[in-house]
């Protein structure tokens, strides 16, 4: 496969390098890249008749993924922490190269923030994705692993280019068919897929299944008090890594969502973690194991139990009591994906365990890559929320978070992500995971200009809009945190009750008068999970920050809001408004057609009316609904149907 | 496969006899049908030693299926207008034995009054039903026929019975693979079906798809008005009648819920049948057209679309223009099988038209054969309704209604419905379809006497209950005629908003003060199809059945109703009655333990679980969404959410 839409960021360039590559160093497989990408983007090949030497070179750093680019007016040395080190190198001068920075006075330093830096994949044996948007699976076909070989290896090189070192290639929900994957029936096929990831300094991750001695080993129980499932594990893992040796670790999702796992059995979820990190250890795996656990079978009619309060109440107590090689892998939100959530209260309480902050750049909740959502502004949000009064969600990482991970968006499309946009969050996912303190405005403006080139009221047009569309797809959803008022199960559109009988634990419990879940120490006590300046913070509905106030508050629509409007009020405006946005995107996606390559265009333009009859539907549907509930009209006398 | 359940109505009576049958007549089928009842249901063979003497005799009859029962102190003599009628002569012979009738004084003459007594399953290729909860199909297996032919020949016994006399075996929504039945690849095994039924004077009935032409014919179109068209209609009718004789026609659902059609081609509704029936004709065939046809993607913005009227509006011009064998399948009420509507104004509306008039059997908004609900009761007040002030919905019948269709509730559960009890459905269905003047309670007796022997206190207790069920099931569903308040697709369980921002024109549009839809002259004026008589009787609030109020009307919640009560009050009050009701059924079928079979006991206890948890939630949700919009509290202080 070839075309604009599958290059994604490492598109040719449409400058000049301005010099004549020459290329010195080991003929070793960063070399390989380095000549590669010469050539694909700048259309020239590293020559020994070269005029400006390039020059590939390892030494140790205690850092072995970091990278120097030193230039000069006769060359520029590319230095690596190890072979890794270098490919990252590599890839950060071409991509330097094609932003226009000029070789000689390039003097970089660059190290990753953490060592783990994951893409999972939620991919089935069948060959679907689960909450897949970009078609079938890249590694799956028929209940078998299966794949092309070339594109695979061009997927690859599009991950590291940006830094993703470590990819769980299977669904969280792992089911009979790829719970397999520990076993000699698909291992030898992992094993190649291994090998087409490994020159790329990428590693590999398996979802396994929680039932796995059972459903593989035969045996009664999956109790991981027992001592046969330990050996189960223990056999497993040195099965895998025969085939596989430099595999990055397991990945677990228990006692969630009808899966099976430790609290089924009466046992704590470290017992569970443990006896498969102990089994992983010898082989230098890690386990990685998701906090994503609540009721799912909650009453409606139970005030009580409130769903986001559940990881922290599971897993904090635990803190100091998982191994040394389990990551936490906790999702940013306590919700789920949403659009707007505060951040976990894991994030920042436990500081004896490591942990991995978990993203979801596919966009289940966030327009399903028909609609425009960049993520990376949503991220960079969440990162710059307060854990205290002394640290921010950013500072945790490299610290007690040692793994960043979001779950991917790629799927068998020609261009990878559906929607051709939609690329941004994957570039913007590995280069912030890479370096969390790098603004989602920088990563877009380098996204645009290496997808597109450098023409600076191009670059300028697509990275405003971009920035903008997370608020703009927020102002036409549930408002002010509210969050779930989508429809049920395949979660595109509105539907402002779907959730709200069902078992789930997503409730607004709206009235004629009232809206909102009082999440404070008055309510169901959620805040108090927080560190006591963030509690504080969120307690009062005059500091918390009015994005959230339903969230964490039970609130009257006649409720005044900072600026003097009502909360009513504010939930039409809003949605007004989104429509009146996306139809501005749409003129300015327009006006940029010159600009961009026809089918690109073509593609986009044609997401953008699936997502204008979204914003429509969403602002018709959330007006209506409130107005019918409340009666109060729009003060404005716009149409409410 | 044996035992209770699987026996249904044709239990081994409990009474003796009283004589020692002599068998006389030709041995036919008949003869071997009334050999084998006398045996299976009284333990009796007929012997040449008996003691009195059943005669089978045929004599010509201008109602070929009638037959007469006389009965003398030496002998008794069944007489059959043909073999046919004579066949169900002895069946109403053996079920009056068994419902202790003495013979001697027995002096009966029956005849149906309709030719055609349909059952329609949408039994799917691949073996799933389409709303079935009885279990697997008994016709298809793996995208083939594929059946158990012992049980398919106690199938038809059942059937013809009841007096059931054609049936099709195949899903309304035809698929790819189902619309093979008109090829050389499925039709050897369809006559193999049909010999089973053959004999029980049951024709089957083949649900054809719309672009059967094209899918199967390789034509480009499958439009009527093509001459290419009607000749692969003609050629297809000769191949299916080369191996199925005597099939009673084929079934179509076109330009329904995104299924293809005349009306899709720019064509009429009769010219899409017409062309099909004159293929048919040279066979004796004829073609049922069902009038289920409505815009199934209408914006829920949209307040002057008015789903149920679309039936009339279509088919109503058309009068007089379809050819003899068509029958136009028309649904009873004018949106889909609910709980409570009004009898579709299209029944009585066209005087030149063949009539199908068609129930649900299978309880696809009432309560899935988990949730006790008779049909015949429901079946009885739609016959009950008038159509002028001179002529009810019954008078119809053996008029321009020439058929009794209903969707089958059947399945390989071994005992055939899945809920045992809701095997009086089917019984009632055969036997309502025979003789619409029988009422439900006597259908309804005979069949508790037949099943569960005639202990008069169980069969008065279990007719009561049953002839209840109906009413309970409505108390705590939506109310007052709403519908709809169903969760979507499943259709099992309460979502007050499901369907209301859908495309389906199923909307309540509730507000915090009103709810319904005006559907008088001054609304939408769908009460304008009807006689003048009927529509006045629906026009005005004070005239209209207080159960189909919201049907017709909007009205704000405390409009008052007969008895004082408020509208809102009804629905807080209908619904804690409703669960009441279901706790006292408990009860009741407890008291029953002792004369129940025990399987039989435990799987009806079962299911009254199941139908206790979902009236409460039910009676919970809806009464909490009501009180939510409203903030009208219950007059009695009880519990809501």
């Amino acid at each position: 496969m070839d075309g604009f839409g599958y290059r994604a960021w490492l598109q040719p360039s449409k400058a000049q390098l301005g010099f004549i590559p020459r290329l010195k160093g080991a003929k070793d497989f960063a070399w390989e890249e380095c000549a590669h990408g010469l050539e694909a983007l700048f259309g020239r090949k590293p020559t020994n008749r070269g005029d400006y030497t390039i020059t590939l070179e390892t030494s140790p750093d205690p850092a072995p993924e970091a990278y120097t680019l030193r230039g000069g007016p006769e060359g520029l040395t590319v230095t690596g922490g190890c072979e890794k080190g270098l490919l990252y190198g590599v890839y950060g001068l071409l991509s330097r190269l094609c932003l226009g920075e000029p070789v000689e006075t390039m003097n970089v330093r660059e190290k990753p923030a953490v060592r783990h830096r994951v893409l999972n994949h939620w991919d089935n044996a069948n060959g679907t994705v689960e909450r897949g948007y970009a078609g079938a699976s890249l590694f799956f076909k028929g209940g078998r692993i299966g794949y092309d070989l070339v594109r695979l290896k061009d997927y690859a090189r599009l991950l590291a280019s940006v830094g993703i070192n470590e990819i769980c290639v299977n669904n969280v929900n792992v089911y009979r068919d790829s719970a397999k994957l520990l076993t000699d029936e698909m291992l030898p096929d992992l094993a190649r897929v291994a090998e087409v990831f490994r020159p790329f300094g990428i590693r590999l991750i398996i979802a396994v299944h929680f039932d796995s001695p059972v459903i593989l080993g035969g045996l009664e129980t999956a109790d991981p008090a027992d001592g046969a499932v330990a050996r189960f594990w223990e056999e497993s893992a040195r099965r895998v890594y025969e085939y596989v040796p430099d595999l990055a670790g397991f990945l677990m999702k228990a006692d969630s969502e009808f899966r099976s796992g430790p609290a089924a059995l009466g046992r704590t979820q470290d017992e569970g973690a443990n006896v498969i990190a102990k089994a992983l250890a010898p082989f230098g795996g890690n386990i990685y194991w998701r906090c994503f656990i609540y009721n799912c079978a909650q009453d409606w009619r139970d005030t009580e139990t409130d769903r986001p309060k559940a990881a922290y109440n599971e897993f904090h107590p635990l803190d100091g009591k998982f191994d040394d090689n389990v990551i936490l892998q906790i999702k940013h939100g306590p919700s789920d994906f949403q659009v707007r959530e505060p951040n976990s209260p894991l994030l920042g309480a436990m500081t004896q365990t490591h942990q991995g902050l978990e993203f979801q750049i596919t966009q289940e909740y966030t327009g399903q890559q028909k609609d425009l959502y960049a993520t990376a502004v949503q991220w960079e949000e969440i990162l710059d929320t307060p854990v205290t009064d002394a640290c921010m969600t950013r500072d945790l990482v490299g610290h007690e978070v040692t793994a960043i991970v979001a779950v991917s968006n790629t799927g068998a499309d020609a261009n990878w992500t559906g929607h051709l946009l939609a690329q941004a969050n994957l570039y913007a996912f590995g280069r912030m995971a890479w370096n969390p303190a790098q603004t989602a405005e920088q990563l877009t403006r380098d996204w645009a200009a290496l997808t597109f080139g450098r023409d600076p009221s191009l670059v300028e047009t697509l990275t405003s809009m971009l920035l903008e569309s997370r608020h703009v797809y927020e102002k036409y959803n549930a408002p002010l945190g509210l969050g779930w008022m989508v429809n049920i199960s395949h979660h595109y559109g509105p539907s402002p009750e779907g959730y709200e009988y069902m078992k789930w634990g997503t409730y607004h419990r709206a009235t004629h008068t009232h809206i909102g879940v009082d999440r404070t120490t008055h309510g169901t006590g959620y805040t108090a999970q927080y560190h006591n300046y963030v509690r504080d913070l969120y307690e009062s509905k005059k500091t918390c920050p009015e994005k959230l106030l339903l969230f964490f508050h039970r609130l009257p629509y006649t409720y005044k809001l900072k600026n003097g409007q009502t909360l009513i009020q504010y939930i039409y405006d809003t949605h007004f408004e989104g429509v009146g946005d996306v139809k501005r995107f749409i003129k300015i996606w327009e006006s940029l057609n010159e600009k961009i390559p026809q089918d690109a265009y073509d593609s986009v333009r044609e997401k953008f009316d699936m997502q204008l009859a979204n914003a429509r539907e969403w602002r018709d549907v959330i007006n209506n609904y409130f107005y019918r509930v409340t009666g109060v009209p729009d003060d404005k006398g716009r149409k409410i149907y």
